[in-house]
């Protein structure tokens, strides 16, 4: 079953999208017990359309864990959500996809969308990272550049004809997320630090709803601390808060390009989590830099948004702590990190 | 214990790069059974300097199955080499090495090197991919761009002052490919083909010793197949072991990048392996377009090199095979595929 987060209404079909009654979004509801093999836990998949996403590395780095997501098919966390959202999109017989994206969730469903014989349109903001613009087509789905705000690129693909496959808006992509939090208690047992990089809020929602469903199965004992990092440039999450001042940018030009929700849907939700159970820590372009240098120079070659939690790691200093590194560094190669 | 591969001499020391008496390779002697725990089949390493290598997925893909082993940390399947061989060389105290290589191993060789804190220069031909070039610089190495020959670029690594820290020379490299093999087993027990893209050899002679090591421990009745795959413009391999007719070119254009070796050192000690086990295919410019489109149609974006498997199975059309793909296509973005 699928509920409003906000009103809790039951959504009545794939098609809505946003609850009829208050707009909010929609979560599945998870009414089992945790169950060691993690597909189990994600019932309303009946076929896998796999790319061979998931168990990737946890390694020890220093005096920390860092969970290797983007060694995922596609090269980034996303392929958790698309695997779960594409895999069910196609039970209920859908073809054809849109999804907006600024690259990496674009990615992602592009792929899935392509395994599965859907045809996929992905619309982007005009200054999209080039290098994950081609591989989104390389998968051979349709880029449509849009000009404007990225609510702007939301519309359009809202009011493409397409199936609105969205990464943020369906709970099956949201949800698949949660396979990361079990594996980090599969490799690790009880962690209290997760450091996540957050943008429009998929990837703090889905690792709690997997951190909560563990502790509600007596798994694990206490809820770990889930740190939000963010950028200087698109900090809504950490400015809503912690009560700071904070005015979007009109155009985004921080190198943690894959962190450009500058007015996330799912704030609300992502509040709520981080006052029960978490932080928010904004991170500086040259703290960003900084990073990205420190982890490539030591062979882990990630995306600059994903090297924001290596950052906020160096404020915390704290022990038991897992870095979720989300992008791969390959798709940032043409990112001018001086 | 290592020795050549040619005349059976024991190495002397790690300083023996090629055998004193006869020129020929050095290869690591398995005396042990096969063991469950893969990391345990490697008794030289004592302390893995890991980027959380190996362990990438085998998925079903139509009637065959892919191995993923461009999910690998650098973003290909010399990982596994890389692994062994600098965590050994660590071991031994060497703090400067030099590795000639045209993007790949380069790239691997460099993240590893740079983990263990070593000094590393890569020697490369002028021609070589720019992303690729452009990843082994983020790992901190030192890129030398050598004009002529690959035989020149490789007579500049071993006469740059560091330790020659060669994925073809040295057996530590080699050996890590058996890792591998051993998943292949694992995950599918007796499989009957693999298909190598083949160019320095590399891989196919990792493979077959991981393979022939399982047999000769009892873990699977037969050797499979090992079908090394090559290009119209770099076959040396195929050339030999069928008599073909082969020029090499001054220059190698096509767009399997990573497949250059046109006179590969280790063509003696393919040739056996094919002969006692395997065969070799030829695949055309267009074929590896088609085959590279293919698979990203299909979710899978790999390097034009790793397509090639892809081209070859098409000919053979037999079940029970496994397609190593071994290079990620993130790294071939700038390479035209159309
Ligand atoms: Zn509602
Ligand atoms: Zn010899």
């Amino acid at each position: 079953m699928e509920i409003c987060t906000r009103c809790g209404k039951p959504r009545e079909s794939i098609f809505e999208i946003k609850c009829k009654r208050c707009g909010g979004p929609f979560k599945y509801v998870i009414d089992f017990d945790y169950k060691d093999k993690i597909r189990e836990n994600f019932p309303y998949v009946k076929e896998w359309i796999s790319l061979g996403e998931g168990n990737t590395p946890l390694i020890k780095f220093q005096n920390v864990y860092l969970k290797l997501d983007f060694l995922n098919p596609t090269g980034s966390y996303k392929d958790r959500g698309s695997v779960t959202l594409i895999s069910y999109l196609h039970q209920q017989g859908i073809k054809r996809i849109a999804e907006d994206s600024s690259g990496n969730a674009g990615a992602s469903i592009a792929a899935y969308g392509a395994l599965a014989g859907m045809e996929v349109a992905v619309f982007v903001p005009e200054n999209a990272n080039p290098s994950k613009l081609k591989q989104i087509e390389a998968y051979n789905a349709k880029v449509v550049k849009v000009k404007g705000s990225r609510e702007d690129v939301t519309r359009q693909a809202e009011n493409s004809g397409y199936y609105f496959a969205s990464h943020i808006l369906q709970p099956q992509f949201r949800d698949g997320i949660r396979s990361l939090a079990y594996e980090i208690y599969r490799d690790f047992k009880q962690v209290e630090y997760v450091f996540l990089p957050t943008s429009a809020g998929t990837l703090l929602l889905g690792v709690y709803e997997g951190f909560k469903h563990l502790l509600e199965s007596g798994k694990i004992e206490r809820m770990p601390k889930l740190i939000s990092v963010q950028t200087e440039q698109v900090m809504p999450v950490c400015a809503s808060l912690k009560g700071l001042k904070y005015n979007p940018p009109e155009k985004v030009t921080s190198i943690a390009d894959a962190l450009v929700s500058t007015k996330p849907f799912l704030l609300p939700e992502m509040l709520t989590v981080l006052k029960e159970t978490g932080d928010c820590v904004v991170v500086s372009e040259d703290e960003i830099k900084e990073a990205w240098k420190y982890l490539a120079k030591h062979g882990i070659l990630v995306e600059p948004s994903s090297a924001t939690v290596w950052s906020a790691y160096q404020k915390y200093k704290v022990n038991n702590a897992v870095l979720v590194l989300t992008g791969n560094g390959l798709k940032s190669l043409s990112v001018n990190v001086k």
